[in-house]
């Protein structure tokens, strides 16, 4: 930690060319490097398929040359973003004179546990780098090898620039203890949880260092009577069916009652050749026959596969209420021409993204223009939504004067 | 908490027009109803004397005319301010034509937890229900007459502008168990507690709802050798003597060894008529005999009181180390008329306020424009210094589409 501290000192204090410096070293050590990071990648993919890994968790944990130099151009992408610090949010001058200015500055040192895809050591570290922060990084233990032959081509980027090798960190072994010590370890300035629902509850509530919760997503898709039934079904498709696994993935459709009759065998239709089982409330199962019982644990459900909730609600009020009831303040979408019910939607749903007419799979840091994201906040302090370099930067006020005093 | 949640809906879609209509109706009410409120906090300070309360806590429970009629002018001022709702930070559009914008929203539901004064009751509430929010105040027993009184003309004013009475509440009694009650509050998007660092730490360490960290000051005055000493003495007098109790006051002088024979007898001639107690280390007494010893724990102490810890330093580095180790991250000061080191000095330390020739005791949200403020954060996260309206709001990611989906 100490060295951690140390190291985020010096990077805070560099000029912004030189972190960008450390970001296109790292962009062409991974392409110099290709073979070597694949070869650790492999030997983690092995032991990974001896485990009994199965095709997309090992889908994630590989690194592929293509994957790699997508790292890279992503990695120079960062580095042409502006500078997130050192900037000002205006100077104010007081009536005595006394000049201030709210200005940027990085958060400090930040942990970030994750899950298997090694990648993130490259994407995370490049915003931690950018912004001046230090970071200790805590893998899963299956891409354990990718993730340090990664570090260690951030140590030397880092180095090649000049700056400390220690402002990128993985922690030495996967052993549960990590966890629970970095969500103790005095001095660190934020702790970001990725991952599975278990482990983020866990560290919100047990950690007593500063945390941001990412990631739960039980996302709603509210098709209003006044739709385009067409691209409703089309933006449904892209929720459930795009890449199921992820939080912005849709997971409950609600459909006004008015036109279930039109609505629901299009949507049928639409999914069930991607395998999509449907659960449905008693009016869905009279109009598809093969849609299963939906209890109340569907609707509080994040399924993360391609099982879809879905609900007829009599409008607009019935939508909002169930959504405010069992959403988790991630992205939520409502298809609908009818201009008064589109702005309601946008104004009432409390989440940190609202779609209209347009899927919930757009809420990304990539997506957003932020290069890249260190995670996807769905509390409402500090950052909500996708996390790029603003996120990792905190404020300090500075005072310019010539012996101004309050008091005297 | 329900009504909270009901009042703070509609509060946050009222427009700003609405808001500010309650804050004026408020100051009104104030104004008129001054020997009503006067008459309970009456009641509330023959109670104090009672229990023995003392001088500057009676002064600080005591509500006058002259101060209610501040309060008012408060509430006009807020009103002015802009809106914080509804504001975007620039829309942008994306490649396939998907337009979104980041907003800002109301937080939701913010509890409060504050000591004896009542004044508190009307400027948080001000910036709560300007900014859209409902609050839940918990005050302190002996002002819990007044804080009554003060609320019911809260409900007043909201119902006159036709907004819901809810939005504004106080708990029912200052039982101990409301505090653990608001850390435990399920939908609560906001506790801040105001008061002494046993209640701020117990409720940062056991609250299971989000919290933002107020107040301790441990704030240093680092008088450079090329400072102009009689400005020095002028900022150290205001910081300490000033007022003592509150958290921006100075705590601890450092100060150069090459000038310490020049400052430190203008420093104890500024200060011993205020009744200063200085406690030195062992340079620092060889020169003032009148100086107690500093131990380890008078260089971590927030005195809040008429004592001063002084140190002598080699130079900046060692100053800089020092406020590293012992500050609390609230504000801190230079005096020099050296730019590196000044520059260096606002650079380097890692606060909430940074102070340039000028004294500490600007750190306040009227002094820094913010019209009043909920209390002054010394975290990094979410908010950073005094919190005005900005801090009561959140961000939410609105997007306008014509159909767009991410992998179809």
């Amino acid at each position: 930690m100490s060295q951690a501290k140390a190291a985020q000192k010096a990077l805070a204090l560099a000029p912004g060319r030189e972190r960008n410096r450390a970001l296109l070293a790292m962009a062409d050590l991974l392409v110099e490097e290709t073979e070597a990071v694949m070869a650790e990648n492999r030997r983690d993919l092995e032991a990974a398929g001896q485990e009994g890994l199965s095709g997309p968790l090992l889908k994630r944990l590989e690194l592929t040359p293509k994957k790699l130099s997508e790292l890279a151009e992503g990695l120079r992408q960062v580095a042409r973003l502006p500078d997130p610090l050192g900037r000002g949010e205006g100077r104010r001058q007081l009536d005595n004179g006394l000049k201030i200015e709210v200005v940027h500055v990085p958060l400090g040192v930040i942990g970030l546990i994750f899950e298997s895809r090694p990648g993130v050591v490259v994407e995370a570290a490049a915003l931690t780098v950018k912004s001046g922060n230090a970071v200790i990084l805590r893998g899963g233990h299956e891409a354990q090898r990718s993730n340090q032959a990664l570090v260690q081509l951030w140590r030397r980027a880092l180095g090649s620039a000049g700056l400390p090798e220690d402002a990128v960190q993985l922690v030495p072994s996967t052993d549960r203890q990590y966890v629970e010590g970095m969500m103790h370890l005095r001095g660190l300035d934020l702790l970001i949880p990725r991952g599975g629902a278990g482990l983020i509850n866990r560290v919100v509530h047990e950690a007593t260092v500063p945390v941001i919760e990412t990631g739960v997503g039980n996302c709603h898709l509210y098709v209003h009577r006044a739709a385009d039934l067409n691209m409703a079904a089309h933006i449904l498709r892209d929720g459930k069916v795009g890449n199921p696994a992820v939080c912005n993935a849709l997971e409950t459709l609600l459909v006004d009652r008015a036109i279930k009759e039109q609505f629901l065998p299009l949507a049928w239709e639409t999914l069930r050749e991607d395998g999509v089982v449907f659960h449905g409330d008693e009016e869905t199962r009279a109009l598809l026959s093969d849609a299963i019982p939906a209890t109340e644990k569907d609707w509080a459900e994040e399924y993360l596969s391609l099982d879809l909730a879905v609900k007829i609600v009599d409008g607009l009020e019935e939508a909002l209420a169930h959504i405010a009831r069992y959403g988790s303040g991630h992205s939520e979408a409502v298809v609908t021409n009818d201009y008064a019910v589109g702005q309601a939607f946008l104004d009432s749903v409390d989440a940190a993204a609202v779609y209209w007419n347009a899927s919930t799979r757009f809420t990304d840091g990539f997506q957003f223009g932020l290069g890249a994201e260190v995670g996807i906040s769905t509390q409402k302090l500090h950052a909500r939504g996708p996390m790029g370099l603003e996120a990792l930067t905190t404020v300090k006020t500075i005072a310019y004067g010539q012996g101004q005093t309050r008091d005297l």
